[in-house]
């Protein structure tokens, strides 16, 4: 059955949801049309299935001691993911409005998954005493997968690993260190304002 | 011609690109079917013009003085376009991996444009000396619209205002203030990690 539904998932990366038939995904395997309609009986149940599969392999934890190492960690697994996965997730984005079994397979196979394995990294974390007590990790478990997903999808672009490594050094981690203290304006104290048009102050 | 546009986009909010036919768009308008194939010769030619139609309305620039100002106007802009376009966005995120003008479309009419505006308020509050001089504007002006567009394209739900300014005041702003200094550790200094198995240190 594995073949199965890899198959499903190539022939998703090529046509998108829409466009993708049974007979293709059949016509590909050695399998016959009964046998896949007596497991899944729409084109919805088998890609759904498809998906599922193909991100049940998401690591459960990972715990290398320090919040960086989590992170980077983390980071790896999400672009290989999205290697692998970002063809077939933009053939879903759209499905999923509609397709209430689908958009429960993308957040809880998928989205939920990884906040889970990143709100442990951050409690880990804050029992070391390494991130600030009021770091705001509802905001920060977000920000990683978000651009990388904007780059991938929207930008269509891929994340070099160079880059997914920054986003977690100078983005995630300044800020958890920081906490909410960033936000005020104190803390670092910014240069006093100049404005463009004024006289030179000394 | 601006009426047979708007359906375009209110038909394609409802059934997704791959779906949307010319016939349901003229049904619903005063206009022939040759009125339009005289203009837009295919499906594609007017999603894209309605797409294009749609996002021509984004502020060519803000510029209120202060870069909260400047980002916070942002922000409420890109707010009211997810309003009025994620659906649309969902249903073109697909296509655009085969339509070349849709891509362009998408990356040109929307994203570039938002990157513009962004890098003129960057720009502006470095001459300021409002932000650090080594903050990473590249970086920095994808994290907003990624996590905006990751919580209502992948997350399926809408970005209230207040969280969408916090994503500004705690996120963006501290990381714009204190440049990539954030990302050495000793600034500002963690707590020496504990571990948990460890023998208590006092």
């Amino acid at each position: 059955m594995d073949e199965l539904l890899t198959t499903t998932l190539d022939v998703l990366k090529e046509t998108g949801y829409e466009r993708l038939t049974i007979d293709e995904v059949v016509s590909r395997v050695h399998a016959s049309k009964a046998t896949v309609y007596r497991r899944w009986p729409s084109k919805s149940a088998l890609v759904v299935a498809a998906f599922v599969h193909a991100v049940s392999h998401l690591p459960a934890e990972y715990d290398t001691g320090s919040l960086r190492g989590d992170l980077l960690a983390g980071m790896d697994d999400l672009l290989n993911e999205m290697e692998r996965l970002a063809d077939v997730m933009a053939g879903l984005i759209d499905e999923k409005r509609r397709n209430e079994e689908l958009a429960t397979a993308l957040r809880e196979g998928f989205l939920d998954a990884r906040k889970q394995v990143a709100a442990g990294a951050f409690a880990r974390a804050r029992e070391r005493g390494e991130i600030a007590p009021d770091a705001d990790v509802e905001v920060l478990w977000q920000i990683a997968p978000a651009v990388v997903m904007f780059r991938w999808l929207m930008m269509g672009e891929s994340v070099p690993r160079e880059e997914g490594h920054r986003l977690v050094d100078e983005v995630v981690l300044p800020l958890a260190r920081a906490g909410r203290r960033v936000s005020a304006p104190a803390t670092p104290p910014p240069p006093p304002p100049r404005r463009r048009h004024a006289p030179p102050s000394s």
